[in-house]
Order: structure tokens, then sequence, then C-alpha cells
């Protein structure tokens, strides 16, 4: 084992998208475990688009980085060390670490990775089987509650939240319509994940057009991962006693200032429709057992699930920056290492 | 009795603000009640805000009006004549008629109007009895549901329906601020309804600032009439598990296109805020026990109304114009006739 870790601290906020600039590579000494603490080698390590609003200085749900903070994220990685009873050398967790080769995390805040089951892998719980499933979980079952008879509207449609979001909706009956970057992806959301009809949002210039193409009665329940204007289209569609989950809104986590648009709150009144903000963290009680209906249904097949790797730890920028174009089928990760030979 | 009757019909779609030339008076015979029909003389009709959608030739929850057709609304009246076995000459009634000095309804679909309660009138039933009150009880206690703990914001608070949420929400131990359009409003909200502060939009440069004082611990929930700017600077100060009901937009009303301003998708997801449109005729159900409620509140000086009369059938036109100048304190209404002295 080498004596140095590295990590990517935050090198200096970014205005607009971020570049290169925004990360800076830093060497320091391997940590020690003590006091319960497991020393944990990352072998996946996700990146995510709300970290772009860590990288402001405003506060919100998540705390803004300073300059020179390490950047934190969800890992699956082996325990190398660990003074925790829970935890033994070359076991397989899952955590909220950094984006760093070695991360020395409390054993408490641990969970096991188990890739025994069918479909799942060790990157599949930074997707479908972590923060990304749960937040499709409770944003679709719980926030739109789709039924037989409805449509779905899912934007960010092939990406790790969105994909499960259709699928779920579909196990429930609905009908369901994603928009997404690429033709590429319309095919992933039809051929594989079942889809009623994708939309390519980038080679389509009437949304509207489109939507009511894929859509012809309507949308009773949009799931909004982007905002922006796919979201200005279906808000119009909206049907009565619609309902709405905003989850993120990607395209305009690089504005500077307030991004303006048409005002929507004179839409809501004929549809009674009802649009809720969310975090799946509020569901934290209830993330066993979601999990393990997201493992039952990647088990049987019912939900495909794909990841996204981009290799090597000193790429993990690059992913990250990669999200905004569009970049990642299925959850983007970055494989830092092989797990050791056991 | 005279044999004519005079009425407004729609004179033209109005393009932006409506004038004069948007109605168009016309005389008709008499009408003569059978098969169930109640002959009506008008004495108090009721203009209304969302009277401005029905000009417009787009499909909404109240059908628009064609160019010619009669103007419809509440009306109190007398009835003059009944072959309704409920309604007996010389009885006020409630219904859904016409801006007319008389009209011809089906019995069937008539309220009685009584006014031996305390602090009731005949043209508290075009507003806290009526349909802005049922509004405000509904969207207050159904949608927003104040905790004596939260902040309610309301625009439009010296409105029918606005003065009467915030009455509500001061019952259930809400700290109550209202938006309002002049100083005198301000004073009716701080003096005779018991609102913690009022905010003259008019007048005020700084509404972020003005909030921020009213509001010092920002807004739990958020009852809006109004839309716009006023909106932009309440969204801007929810709190998590803020609840925001959408019951008018009059700010944006006479826009011709879809106006545009800052984007509140983003502004949803932080604190997990509820946004719901909602119409009162879906709580049609409950319309009888919210009036008792409300005139319980009404006689016992709990809730407070005002009606800023316009005296003349010619006026209706001028009446429902100083909505959107926000002439009016309370329930607009039009006085076309003294009852009949019995």
């Amino acid at each position: 084992m080498t004596d140095t870790n590295r990590q990517f601290v935050l090198g200096k906020r970014p205005e607009g998208k971020p570049d290169c600039d925004t990360f800076e590579l830093e060497e320091t000494e391997m940590p020690d475990p003590r006091h319960g603490e497991v020393l944990l080698r990352t072998l996946y390590l996700s990146v995510d688009p709300y970290m772009r609003g860590r990288m402001r200085d405003r506060d919100s749900y998540a705390d803004p980085w300073d300059v020179g903070d390490r950047m934190a994220g969800h890992v699956v990685s082996e325990v190398v060390e660990s003074t925790h009873d829970d935890w033994q050398k070359g076991e397989f967790v899952f955590g909220e670490g950094f984006w760093s080769e070695h991360s020395l995390l409390d054993g408490d805040d641990l969970t096991p990775v188990d890739t025994s089951p069918e479909n799942v892998t060790l990157a599949s719980y930074l997707g479908v089987l972590g923060m990304p499933g749960r937040t499709a979980y409770f944003g679709t079952l719980d926030v739109l509650e789709p039924d037989p008879d409805d449509t779905v509207a899912v934007s960010g449609a092939a990406g790790a939240v969105g994909s499960t979001v259709g699928q779920i909706a579909s196990l429930a009956g609905a009908r369901v319509v994603g928009f997404t970057g690429s033709d590429e992806k319309v095919d992933y959301l039809e051929d594989d994940l079942g889809f009623d009809a994708g939309i390519n949002y980038k080679t389509t210039d009437d949304y509207r057009g489109a939507l009511d193409d894929a859509a012809p009665n309507g949308v009773d329940a949009y799931f909004d991962n982007v905002g922006g204007p796919i979201s200005d289209t279906v808000f119009a569609q909206l049907n009565v006693d619609a309902r709405v989950a905003i989850c993120g809104q990607i395209a305009l986590y690089n504005e500077e200032g307030v991004p303006t648009g048409p005002r929507k709150l004179p839409q809501l009144i004929a549809p009674r429709a009802r649009v809720e903000g969310f975090l799946v963290f509020d569901y934290a009680t209830r993330f066993e057992r979601a999990t393990q209906r997201l493992r039952e249904w990647v088990t049987s097949g019912e939900i495909q699930h794909r990841e996204s790797v981009v290799e090597g730890f000193g790429n993990a920028p690059d992913a990250f920056l990669g999200l905004f174009e569009g970049d990642n089928i299925g959850k983007q990760v970055v494989k830092v290492a092989e797990p050791s030979e056991s």
C-alpha cells in the first residue's frame, strides 16, 4: 500500500459552467483509522448534478463547499483497515465519502454492498440501488402516485433517476414518455426500458407537437430533473389533478443570476395541478425498504439499469462535467480501482 | 313593473386591459317564468377577476364567452314571480345569474338568503358568505393548513378572498402578512382584520426587505391571488415544507401572450415546497358546511367583512374595471336595486 492519498478539492468556485480549474488534485498522507473508523479504498465514486449547487456560496439543503474543501460524494469502497466491529478487511461497503482514492469514514455510517443477487453490480449501489434509485422510488410512488390510466412524463429520462422513474411508472401501468438528449438514448428508453415514447429534445424543434404526439391524452404526472424549456412544454399540457415532482433543474444549474422564463403559476389553476419540490433525504426511515424492493425488481429484470463508467480517479472532474453535456446513459460513475483479488 | 329588461353582453374581446367597449348594454323583453323557473329582480350583482378569463377565446375551467353572450355572474335577487314550489314572490335568493336587471333562473339552482343573523347583509352573500368566502375557507384550511407556528402570506389581502383568508389563518393562530395596494388598505388589514402586518406594494420599492421585516421567520404558507413580482418575492422566502395555494393571478390577467418572470421551480427543491392550483368548485359537496361556519364567524364578529358598493346597474362595467386598479376594499359588488318594501 502506498503512503499517500490523492483527493480532489474545490479549486475555485465556478462562474457559469464549471471547468477543469474548478477542481484541484491534492496529495495527502494516508490517514489512520481509530475509534470506530474504517479506512476505505474507493472502487467507484459517484458524480451527481446536485454537486453543482454545493459549489455556490449560498445556503441550501446541502452545505456549500468552501474553496479547499474536499469534494464529497457517495462511494462504493473496499475495507482496508477497520477499528469498527461491524466491518472487516476486504468487505465492500457503501457510504458518503469523498472524491479521494482512500477515505476514512465512521463505521456507523456505512452500509453493506452485496453483489450476489442477479444483475446487481458494485456500481449499481451508486445508481439504481443507491440515492438515485431511492429518489426515483419515492418521487414516483409518493409524489406522483401514477395510476394505470395516467400518462407520466419524465425529463432527464435516460439518467440514473429518470430511467428508474419511468420504469417504476411503467410497472404501475402508466403510459410513460421521456425527454432525453440523443437518438441512442431514445432507443434505450423505448427498446430496453419499456418507455412508450422518447423525445430527443436536442433534435426536436417543436417540443409541443412532439409531446402532443407522445402524450395524446395530456400529462397526468411529471417528474422533472431538468427544468427550462422542456418543463415549459410539459406544464402547458397538464391534465386536471396533475402532479409534478421537482427533483432537479440541471438545465439551470450553471446559470448565474436568476433564470427567467414563462410564468407557470397561472397554468396551475385550471388543472388544479400540484407541484412539489422534494428531497430524498426526507424519506430516510424508508430507505431500507425501498432498496429491498428495487433490488427485487433489478434481480427479476423488471427494472433495468446501466452505468456509464469513466475509468481512472484523475478523470472524476471530466465525468462530472459530462453530466451537463448529457454524456451519460444511466448512472455516471468513476471507476477508481479494481477490488482486491480475494 | 316595466316590460323591458336591460343586460350587458360581451361587446368585443379585450386585448390587454378591458375597457368600456368590452361591454354592450342591451334591452330585451322581460322573460316569463315557466316549468320551475323563477323570475328574479337583481338587487346586487358580483364582479370578479376570473371573469377576465372568460373574455378570452380559450378553453379553461369556465367556458369562454362569445361576443354577444350575456355576462354571467352571481346575484342576490328578489323573487318577482315563481313557478317553483320552493320560492315565493318577495323572497331573497342567491344564484348564478347574469349582468342584467332581471334574470330567469331554474328554481332548483337557487339558495336562500337570510339577513337576520348579526352582521349579515344581502351583499355579504356575494362576498364572505358566497364564493369568495368559500374560496378562502377551503384554500386556507384544506390547501394551506396553517399551524399556530406558521407565518401565512396573502396577496390581494384586502380583497374579498384575501381578507377572509387572513382572518381564517389568524383564527388558526398563525402570523399573517398581507400585500395590498394602499395605505388605507394596510390600515384596514392591521386595525380591523387583525393582520400582523400589511405591506403596501405600490409604495414599497424593496419587496424583499419589506417581507423580511414583516415575516422575520420566513413564510410557511402563501395564498396567492395576484402573481407577478409579489409572488416572486414570497417564493424566495419559503420555509421548509411550505404550502402555496394559487387561487388567482390578477396581475397577469390582462397580459397578452405568455408572461415571463423569474423561474420558480428551482426554488421549490430546497424547501420541499408544495404549490397547488385550486378551484373552489371542487369542494362543492362541502359548501353548506363552509357557509355555516363562515356565518358563525361573521355573526360572532370573529370575521369582519366589507363590501365596496358601486351604485347603479349601468356602472357594472366600471365596477369590473376597477378590480384591476385595486379600487375595492373587500368584495366589489354592484347595487342594482333596493329590495321592495314589504
